[in-house]
């Protein structure tokens, strides 16, 4: 890919230089962002274009193992100055970071333009950038079938206006529990996530990092849990790679329906327990498609029961 | 029942007076107590024993209801002073209860004495007391087929050896999460619960509040969710209330394995779940038979799926 073939699934996010710190140890200036992050989990599934900028120290040739992926970089722009920048820490509690350090750098002067071939994508995710943004690029694609938004806490604060803009734009809302409760000034999740649709989403979905996620549309609730592993090295991205895979996954399906969106947020939750099983995005950039059946099956054991017969 | 009949499931713990305060209301000296809400939820399923004691001051008529749902409340001592009290607040994150005043009053001589009768009951619950107390009840029961127990910071950190000595006593361990993170001084929760194993149980419950329950044992890890409710008003007794479900279904089926387990797990999370909903015991206390079923379809439409087919 990458020569201007159609594509089906298109991110518009970050492509960043981490310095992460974990009980388990440190990485400094390792490959990072959502777009990124979400690509690699993505790209197992389909074929997917990624809009992101970055500066000229970036070496583009690192993520060059993602074209065999057919994943399409060509929507990647190189600004003056250098690679967007973050640098955290996280305790034994791996569920929270602190953030040491944001350097936006290019990010400073992104401006998303979604390259002609990519305007008539039937999935869009906007990972988290600033909600101005997002409309930008929501009104460059043509004919979407699911728009999916990402977003924090800084712009829940600092452009709420602008980000319930976007949410009226988009078809589903993929974000932290606490900024469900932060954005819907609900305290309960199910009532939080009423209170957004009444906005235009027809799903909200919460991440709630070790505890899995919460997808809820009018009439439904779905829960996936997060895998139980022995050892969580870094969680450092797990939420874009949990979008990757469920973006990824309906893709390639082409359909979307809540017979579809439970199987792809089984799929995000099976690809988020990869990630985190290392630093940066090197455990699924080594990953093999066989891995995610045996997860896949090792996961869906750890809730299966035999059914009750009441008597 | 209460006439002397051998019965299937015993508990020993307390029977209190609550005074609770949430964000939605607050009640004064109210029923409560581990044993109580344990009982209130293990009776739907099977005939059950209580030991406990209460004070002068306690309205033994106000539970005679159990007795309506085989329970044999013969082992219920009165003792010289006032019942046990505990009171409470919870903010909107109905997760961790902050303890405003705790009255011993008749636990403080508690020494729990198992009736003849109750003594070969075959599944034994020690609810959250002073583990020599576990210990001695442990002492006192003849041919026991599964003895749980469930415990508090307070133990672990005051009488810890005590508490190990129970563990290597038991089957089962049912604790908060935070609590398994104590005893093992493990921060990963699978980690921390073969530790535990390492000296004798052969499998560890860890409560998780609003995310469900995570069950672990040497081969296997499974995960219950709660079920998301909009109104949850009153979190207190909803692990007992887990544990009362899990048991009395146990008790009932009569048979543990890894199958039986598992759908025990899930039924006790059906119960906590109704627990939640109101302030005491009140939710359960005039629960019917008929809303567990409907809850258990509704609980399991939560995390039910369509397998996916891989490619």
């Amino acid at each position: 890919m990458g020569n201007g073939n159609v594509i089906k699934l298109l991110v518009v996010g970050t492509v960043a230089y981490d310095t992460i710190e974990t009980p388990f140890g440190k990485v400094e200036n390792v490959l990072g962002g959502s777009a990124l992050h979400f690509t690699n989990a993505a790209s197992f599934f389909t074929d997917v274009g990624i809009v992101a900028t970055v500066g000229r120290d970036f070496k583009l040739s690192a993520i060059d193992f993602l074209k065999d992926r057919n994943v399409d970089l060509s929507g990647i722009t190189v600004g003056e100055g250098k690679t967007f920048s973050w640098s955290g820490r996280y305790g034994y509690d791996l569920n929270q970071a602190i953030t040491l350090k944001t350097e936006l750098n290019v990010i400073e002067e992104f401006k998303p333009i979604v390259p002609g071939h990519f305007r008539n994508a039937a999935f869009v995710f906007l990972a988290n950038i600033d909600p101005q943004l997002q409309i930008h690029a929501i009104n460059q694609v043509t004919t979407p079938t699911l728009i999916v938004l990402d977003t924090m806490n800084f712009w829940i604060e600092h452009k709420y206006d602008l980000l319930m803009e976007a949410i009226e734009k988009i078809h589903m809302l993929i974000i932290n529990e606490a900024e469900l409760r932060e954005i819907s000034k609900e305290h309960n999740l199910v009532r939080g996530a009423h209170k957004i649709m009444a906005h235009g989403p027809s799903w909200i979905i919460a991440k709630r990092g070790e505890y899995g996620v919460l997808m809820m549309s009018e009439k439904e609730v779905f829960l996936a849990p997060a895998f139980p592993l022995e050892d969580v090295f870094d969680p450092t991205g797990a939420g874009d790679t949990f979008a990757g895979g469920f973006m990824g996954y309906l893709a390639n399906v082409g359909e979307v329906s809540s017979e579809t969106i439970k199987q792809a947020v089984v799929m995000g939750s099976v690809m988020a327990s990869f990630n985190v099983e290392d630093f940066s995005i090197n455990r699924l950039k080594h990953l093999k498609y066989e891995e995610i059946k045996e997860r896949y099956t090792a996961f869906k054991r750890c809730y299966e029961f035999k059914d009750i017969e009441f008597g």
